[in-house]
């Protein structure tokens, strides 16, 4: 069971405060429905901003360094870190250019970030991964390697410090504007996955599983 | 007609240099075909990093500051910012777990954002940010009065120092795994609009543009 959570100065909404949600279950959903983040370290005081994937169990985010190994050089001694998730659902167009908007549904994570030392916790950190961005894959393929998990360092993001913030429905206007001769309304926005692309070398025979064909971010 | 551009050591990519991109023009096409970016930035040390859109005119980056006022306390007199753009095109699903990736393109932007103060930039900035996230959509919108432009930012980023990165194409396996018996290749993602949905309040007389029923960010 996740705990209670109460927002801390950092994460208290202070704009748009109606969007707020603080709670621990509804910003797990939407961490689960997206695999790739933002996250976001210090060097030298300067912020860089990385898109990373990521996975979760339980109140831990996990992140790998694969692809950012200047964050990990920064932060394995457990420097702060910000692991932001954005799900864009859509364009909210107003009929006052100050009241358009988006749709949308995020998550923002503060924490510090620490390296992964145990070996067992690290393989299971991988899978976790690999099973956030395509459940069903992790079996399919070949295993980790000694060498392969060496070149390899998984972090992780305790959620601990967190604030998510949703944004749902229709356009809202100033009541003198609703008479302004214009449409108003929402496009909807969706990430979908389209056929599957077989590898050049792949044996022709070979059949392109479920989990690839029917990919689906959505619960 | 934009510079030339040589990568500074804090943009040179040193892991998988192979898909670095340090083309002005290149990294221009992946920002104007986005319009969401995760703006990083510091505050006591803490890294925040915060989804916006944003827009861009020659080589600067424009963002408003309506949904970031944290942001916006703490960089309005010059504070470095990092802006980071993804556009994910796709999962790579390798023989090997180790070698999975995913197709994408993204741009860091390293820079000192700044209010833009002057009325006229401030409006134009407004409008290229309108226009950049649903073309043709300010002419057709009650434009912004007086009151509401006194309560919008606008911050302005010079493109000086980034970086891009591009992955395209299939999953590249260590050879010895190419015999291994799973599927290999990639499972295409996209960004789609979906039916545009009236605002309930509009009248049902009114059409939808065409601008929000062809809504594409493909150039």
């Amino acid at each position: 069971m996740s705990q209670p959570y109460t927002p801390t100065p950092r994460t208290r909404l202070v704009r748009e405060a109606e969007r707020a949600v603080y709670d621990r279950e509804a910003a797990y959903r939407i961490l689960d429905e997206g695999f790739l983040c933002h996250a976001g370290f210090v060097a030298d005081g300067q912020p860089f901003v990385i898109p990373t994937s990521y996975g979760r169990r339980d109140d831990n985010l996990y992140i790998h360094g694969s692809a950012a190994s200047r964050m990990l050089r920064q932060i394995k001694d457990g420097v702060p870190v910000c692991i932001t998730v954005t799900l864009l659902d859509g364009l909210v167009l107003a009929r006052s250019i100050f009241n358009h908007s988006m749709n949308y549904r995020s998550v923002v994570v503060l924490g510090k970030a620490t390296l992964v030392d145990d070996p067992g916790e690290k393989l299971e950190a991988l899978r976790l991964l690999s099973e956030h961005i395509i459940p069903g894959r992790w079996a399919d393929s070949r295993q980790p390697n000694e060498r392969e998990l060496k070149a390899t360092s998984v972090l992780r993001v305790p959620i601990e410090e967190f604030s998510a913030k949703v944004r749902v429905g229709p356009p809202i206007d100033d009541e003198e504007d609703y008479s302004f001769p214009t449409w108003a309304g929402v496009v909807p926005l969706e990430m979908v996955a389209g056929a599957p692309i077989d590898d050049p070398r792949l044996d022709p025979a070979r059949e392109v599983p479920a989990y690839a064909r029917q990919y689906n971010r959505k619960p």
